[in-house]
Order: structure tokens, then sequence, then C-alpha cells
């Protein structure tokens, strides 16, 4: 097979200024011969990103997507110019797996992203979650595909007390259905690699935000914002603090490992190295909306929703052991993605 | 709800002697009113041992199973004497959750035991593992039950470097879809008690060996040195080392943590402090079967099968400072084991 190294390691990255301004810029796409790259939740927030990324280093790009959470909105330009091969397509229906059968790499980020809505329906969570990742992981198998990578996240830690938190902390615990279910397919997959020597990547994601994102804290301050500019309704005590990533860079992060990680199964974390609490976002999204004078109203209590992790940070040493690391931290990759979004 | 600290702490255990006899000694039941217990996989070979503990207890037994691995014979006695319910029911059909309207305590057991056929069909066993494993918690959610027990595995570490393995170790990376399925099965848990404030004690179990079992190296051995008392086939090189315990010690173990683990999600592995090699276990079984002369024929390999993990002792640190220890080590548990398949 090809070697993934040598077209591989994202160029599209965000150049961020001292200022904070978010430009693309792109290097030349490589010269070898095109990768076959399957992305499934290709249409959504970041599946879309990455598939710039990919078409913009020459891939061959299959985007498999039911267009649930994401829509063909995120590639139109793709589509128009017909740079990839669109499947609309629950991966839990049948009529897709074909499509592996030249495929060079997996990225499997088809997911329900929410957390909070992980608790009202489990059973949705866990069919669109895990019974989709099992039949991704299926048809790769029977096509023979050598490598897969993840989208995981941080909430298969649960409340670690151990901050930042590594990849090698134990036992895992999470406390949301969404958590668990992509604990579940991490372990799904690591079976895949042990019995049947396929190479994988599995990203634990901190939050991660920017433009086409349609959830989130940034996306919700906005949208209550925009229909109240006076009042804004915090979930829980506004000191939640997490990890945020801008979406360029994650995608960059995902594609630099994905070119440079050993074989066999791997676990890498993917943030920034510090936090920021709930309310410094919501500082920070009043003043890019230019409002002042909004009254926060606090839910209250330590977590915002059931399920939620009220503390989380990422040890990133492993990844930065590969050569990646975020180039600005959370509350500059809020104010990028709080740019982003309004500008959207 | 009542205390279950009271009424736990198996009182059934085997009194392991220097010339390893096995015998079974029971102090009476407690006086406290019933509890109603669940077992799932009740049928089976660890269920069925766990089930005789809790009817001299004096619990309200309800067994579900659906006798694919195990079978009424293991409850005779009970069944004979109307000790228990017994519902004769696979976990993924209905018609058994109205069984846990009045339960106190859910022991989640039933699954396919097998890791080597785990990689044969891998969507069965995730069905019956991990798809189960929903349902029951399903049903516990929906009835209320305060607390669960779920029996889990050592394979779940994969090819851990660390022996012998603690709880805390990460990344959990199953090398076997058997394995998978049961670490898929502990993040659902995880997320029913963090979303739902249920209790569970999650067991790692070390190779359990006993009366009643119908798979595994020692039952494996003594049906080939039946059939051929000259020859035997060992899978692999015979030099995997594993940590073995008997059947009564697990239950006890069991029983004892979950009379005073504390609340939420809790972990725990089973094990003996020591471990044993099959080559080992070879000279134990054809000694205790009386035969001398066998001719060892070597499958080769590190591994014994596909999913196979050539090394696995558990650290006990945990369980043994709530308490409980294992009286005899994995050379005594293999020999009494073996006596006991014997004078089945």
């Amino acid at each position: 097979m090809r070697n993934l190294t040598l077209s591989l390691g994202c160029s599209v990255h965000a150049n961020y200024g001292l200022a904070g301004e978010h430009k693309s810029h792109y290097i030349p796409p490589s010269t070898v011969l095109p990768m076959h790259g399957i992305v499934t939740g290709g249409a959504g927030f970041i599946g879309s990103h990455l598939v710039d990324c990919l078409v913009h280093n020459n891939w061959d790009v299959t985007v498999i997507d039911d267009c649930r959470t994401g829509g063909t909105h995120n590639l139109q330009r793709h589509l128009d110019t017909r740079a990839i091969t669109f499947l609309k397509k629950d991966l839990n229906d049948d009529g897709w797996q074909e499509s592996f059968r030249s495929a060079d790499h997996v990225f499997h980020l088809a997911a329900d992203p929410d957390v909070k809505e992980s608790a009202r329906d489990p059973s949705a969570t866990i069919r669109n979650n895990f019974t989709a990742t099992v039949r991704v992981l299926e048809a790769a198998h029977h096509h023979g595909i050598p490598a897969i990578a993840f989208t995981s996240t941080s909430t298969v830690y649960g409340d670690a007390p151990v901050i930042p938190t590594p990849e090698t902390y134990g036992p895992l615990a999470p406390i949301s259905v969404y958590g668990a279910t992509k604990l579940a397919s991490e372990a799904l997959i690591a079976a895949y690699c042990g019995t049947w020597g396929m190479d994988a990547q599995v990203f634990r994601f901190a939050n991660i935000i920017g433009s086409r994102s349609n959830h989130g804290v940034c996306w919700d301050f906005i949208q209550k914002l925009r229909r109240d500019p006076g009042h804004l309704e915090i979930l829980g005590d506004g000191r939640q603090a997490k990890s945020y990533l801008e979406v360029h860079a994650c995608v960059d992060a995902m594609l630099h490992v994905s070119g440079k990680s050993p074989p066999g199964y791997q676990v890498f974390n993917i943030g920034s190295e510090d936090w920021v609490d709930v309310r410094s976002i919501a500082d920070i999204v009043t003043r890019e909306m230019g409002l002042s004078g909004v009254e926060y109203r606090f839910s209250g209590g330590a977590r915002g929703w059931v399920g939620d992790v009220p503390r989380m940070l990422l040890s990133i040493e492993k990844v930065k052991a590969l050569g990646w690391h975020p180039r600005i931290g959370s509350q500059e990759s809020i104010r990028v993605a709080v740019r982003a979004l309004l500008e959207a």
C-alpha cells in the first residue's frame, strides 16, 4: 500500500496573529498518487473541515453523512467542483459499504455529538455512535482497509481527578452515555486492531469550536444573545473550566498524527494546554458581539447539565512528542471561533 | 432501601487444606429481611455458584438464563426445592424485565464467555455481551434498582506491559472482541451511574476455574486427555502465564465487595496473586488424572489463539484493602478445580 506519511501532514491551518486574525493559508498539495479517504460525518462540523484539508492535499475523498446534524452546505464548493463523492447515508442502513473497496484510510467522525441529548435518548446515541462504529469496522475489515482514524472525546475520562489528564489515566468512568458510547467504540477498534492487524489513531478531543459548529457553548451563547441581547442564561455556576481548541488546529493535529503515528492501536489527546471558564467565555462572546451590560443568569450547580464534566484539561504531551502543538490557548481559540461564527 | 451490608458477605467458600481438599462449609444465613437479587446467567458456571451462595444467605433469587452455555442442571436442587425463580429467557428478547420490579441488586453475569469464539462471530459477542448489558441497564434504571454487579474481565487490559496490572492501568486496549464488549459494557454502566445515580461494582476477573465450567484450559485438557490419554495438544508454546482463581473464592470476593464497596461506580480486579504457565497446568491435570508419559504437542507461538493475552496477572491491592484476599495461589487453585471437574 502507499505510504501515508508521504501525502499526509495537514498543510491547512489557521494563521493566528497576535490580534487573533483568522486566515487560512495553504501550501501546495503533495505530488504523490492520490490517497482515497473515507470521511464519515464529512458534512458535519469537524468532518467538513477535514474534507477541505484532504481535498486540498489531492486526496480522493468519499463523504458518508446522513445530514442529520451536518449538511451539504458545509461541502458546497467541493460538490460544485465534483471534488468529492458524496453518499447521503445513515451508517446503520446499508448501501455505503462498497465505497470502502478502494479506500486507504477511514476517518470515522459520524456521531450524535450532543452530550446533553445522550441522557434523553440513550438508545439513539448508542445506535448512532457505537453500533455505527461496529458497522464501519466491519466494512473496513471486510475490504482490508489498513487504517482508521476515530474521533473520541475527553468525556471518556469522566470526572478525572488527575488534571491535566493523560491518555494513561484509569479507570475510565464516563459519566454520560455519549462518553460511554465513544469509549465503547474505542474498545471495539482496539479489538479489531488486536485481532486483525488494523492500525488506528483514536483522538480524544477537548472541546472543539469554530465555524460550521451548531452546538456547544460558543454557538449557544451567540444564539441566545441574538434573541435577547440584554440577558444571557448560563448553564451551571459559570465556573466550569475546560480546554478549547479551534477546529482548524484540530484537523491539523489529526492529519499530523495520522501521518506520524506508530503502527497498531494508538490513543492521542488533542486540545489546548490551558482552560477557560464559562463566565470568561460569556465575556468574550458579548465583547465580540459588541454588547455591554448583558445580565448573566446562572442556572446554578457545579455542572451545566446531567453528564457535564465541570473541569477538563487534557495532557497533550504524547501528541507534542510527535511534533504537533497548539499555536494559541483556549481563550484565543474561543475568540477566533466566535468571530468565525459571527461572520458566517 | 434495605442495607446490603447487613445481609451480604458471602459465607460459602471452599476450605482449602494443605493437601488441597475441597469442602464447602456454610455459616448460618443472616436473619434480616430477605433481599431480592437478580442473577443473569445464573444457570452458568460462575452464576450458579453465586446463586448457591445467595440462596444459602436467605436471598430471594430470580435467575434469568437462556441456557445456551449454562443449564438448569447447575441449579437443580434450587429448582427442586423451589428456592429460586427461574426465567429461561434471552436478554435480547423481552419478557424478563418485569422481574426487576422488586429487586434490590442485579448481578449481571450473562455473556458469551469464550474469547476465542469472539473472533469468529463478533456480532454475536457484541449482541450477547454488550447489547444485553444495555438492556439490563435500561430495565434496572426503569425499575429504580439501586445497584448492579457486573462481571468483567482481565482481557479489557489487552497486552498490558504493567504487571501486576492495577485497575488504574490505561489506556485500555483489549485485543479481543470479547474483551472489547466487556469494556464497552463497563463504559455504559459507568454512564448510568454518572447520569442516574446507580451504584455499580465491576469485577475484572482473572481466569476463574472450577466445577460446572465447560470451557477454559482445565476443562479443555481434561476433555482431550479423556479422548486420548497418550497425547495432549497445547495451544501456543505453553509458556503463557496467567493468574487463576477457584470459583468459590471468586463468588466470595464478589459478595464481600458488593457488601463493602463505596457508593458510585467502582472497579475491582479479582484474581490470585501469582500466575502459572500452561505447561505447568498440563502437568497438574495429567498428575490429577493419574496419567504418566503423556506427550505434549505444542501448536506453537506466544499466543494460544487470536486475541489470547500471553501474560496476565492482576494487582488485587484494591480488593485486599476491603478485607478480601485469596487463600490459595494459582497452582493450588488449578489443582482444586481439576479435582472438582474430575469428580463431576
